[in-house]
């Protein structure tokens, strides 16, 4: 069976906005249904349905640690991005004097949290362009915030010019955790904040969060509760599991974990690798046969995003829903964008760029 | 159709643990399949499914002012308890030289987050044992934090003496909402921290918190994040949306809010005047049958738990259990802990009663 057809929503429309939310197959709705069925016939009660529960999440850990190439001990199961960058920005010991450089091509999960820390904690937040932050560090940056890659345009951060530029370093990787071929030690940061539901077909309401081991101790967990502490009959005495899994959101659902594994195996299914290869190279197709008929395409890097200018983004993105392709626009950028995951077909990009106004 | 007969667990076990997980009905597993199906076929794709998961939080929202007596203005949508009592005990402005109260009864989801309070930011934390806490708030005491109902041993906290002590008051609902009758305009608290998943019978990752219009001001959300938002093209300004949805934990997923709906409706077919009425009555039933039977049952109050002693506690729940009831041990107590609610059937508790070791 091909990777595409795993999906029912490519019998419907042609579906290109993974980078909102990823197609979901059909083999995670037959998993989250059943572990539905499971919880609410009783067929496990009391506390075999909470070890089922945290045997789901055990594994969708070593699995998210496996995508991450990091150690299960490095991942939190979070509900979405935004909790891994609130977990680290908010768990850091900031405040006056301190300086979080990010850019100028952040989504609004990443520049909340960071307002928050100006507002609440005096912390100085400097914006500048995406391609000149590793270059921009200065004395007072404790840390560096920005996306691995670009939600505008797809452009891809100098990773090894953050790891190298001293402050600490948190990616936001909504675009990068199965989107393209990566490993935590090799990009070299310290924290890297990615999403379950886009690149990795999971479902809504899952996330994880990379710590690195040495940086866990850095990390004061924001919203403690009964999965962070090592005896939850010491609360009070506030001592923390081993492990990233201290910064976990809660426990995740057995239907949740369920969904998240059940997309995993059909990603390891058609081989990661080809997943990782194959969505770059066919966005990089897209992004050159849109040129070549004439559209500005964002300046881009090797991902799986490609934006281009519309002069009514929002109206062209409609125009092409009445056309059968899910894209979006972009508020506030000239941009309209499409997200190509290894799903995506020849075919279908090829007739999105004949039906693109240009 | 009885309430008893909408939820399946109870063909299988005399199930007596909604104080941990409530039982779910079958409509309930039906609303959430729907709802997982619906995402993953793509029958809604892109905005209209985005639109489909904010109408039905929106939804959801209403419901639980609703129950709470609350408006809709004033209740987030959280993913537990310890989530609403993060929201408060972090959120509000707290340092060295502030006090807050709690009780001897806490569950960890309060606990953990009163420690972290003290770890980093030097409030203090004063433990006094559960019915003294309304007379003990003192010149420091910023923050009352405890109970509506005790997990321990289902006694309910003297809401008026804490109202009429000044600090500010935030109850743990856990125990409360759903399981007794009350509105927080009558209980003039301050925050109110609520359960989904226990006496409402939504999913794992469901609850609400109330905070009070006058109070929302108060509280700084600890990890803002795009729907905390007006205006999310100004992030960086931390321009908050109106009303206390500003601390909902994320979006719920349009599964998680229809399982909670579902569950909401078939306590309103059975009447939740009746539901609230019927859990105490039968529960105060047990409790005296126990006590009638030798038992030693915990000083409680009007509600819907009933905890007695046992000698090994753990091997007395695995018994009931080998015996066809789920029931709980407490760890670091001496309790036993059956949670009874208005779909228990008193036929099951009088077999409880005799099966119980004296």
């Amino acid at each position: 069976m091909s990777l595409r057809s795993e999906f029912p929503v490519f019998e419907r429309v042609s579906y290109l906005n993974a980078g909102s939310v990823g197609p979901a197959p059909r083999s995670a709705a037959d998993a989250a249904i059943a572990e539905v069925r499971g919880q609410v016939d009783g067929g496990l009660v009391g506390v075999a349905q909470f070890e089922r529960q945290l045997e789901l999440a055990a594994r969708l850990r070593e699995r998210a640690a496996a995508l991450l190439g990091a150690d299960p001990g490095e991942v939190a199961l979070t509900g979405a991005t935004t909790d891994g960058v609130n977990a680290v920005i908010g768990g850091l010991e900031l405040g006056p004097g301190d300086e979080v450089l990010t850019s100028d091509e952040e989504h609004p999960g990443l520049l909340a949290p960071l307002a928050a820390a100006r507002e609440r904690r005096g912390v100085s937040v400097r914006v500048v362009p995406f391609d000149e932050v590793a270059g921009a560090a200065g004395p007072a940056t404790r840390l560096i915030a920005c996306s691995h890659v670009s939600w505008h345009t797809g452009r891809v951060a100098d990773t090894a010019g953050l790891a190298a530029a001293g402050p600490r370093v948190l990616l936001d990787g909504a675009q990068g955790l199965g989107a393209i071929a990566f490993d935590v030690r090799s990009l070299r940061c310290d924290f890297y904040a990615a999403s379950g539901q886009k690149w990795l077909c999971g479902p809504i309401g899952s996330g994880y969060l990379y710590v690195g081991s040495d940086r866990i101790d850095e990390l004061s967990p924001i919203a403690p509760g009964y999965g962070s502490l090592a005896d939850p009959l010491k609360a009070l005495e506030l001592d923390l599991r081993a492990g990233a899994a201290r910064f976990d959101a809660g426990f995740p659902p057995s239907h949740q974990a369920a969904w998240a594994l059940a997309s995993m195996d059909v990603l390891a299914a058609a081989g990661m690798d080809d997943v990782l290869r194959r969505g770059p190279a066919l966005a990089a197709r897209l992004a050159g046969d849109l040129a070549a008929r004439g559209h500005t395409v964002a300046p881009r890097g090797d991902s799986t995003l490609v934006s281009w200018e519309a002069a009514d983004p929002e109206a062209e993105s409609k125009r092409l829903y009445g056309e059968g392709f899910v894209v979006r626009h972009l508020p506030g950028t000239p941009y309209v964008r499409a997200s190509v995951g290894a799903w995506s077909s020849e075919e279908e990009l090829e007739r999105l760029v004949a039906t693109s106004a240009s």
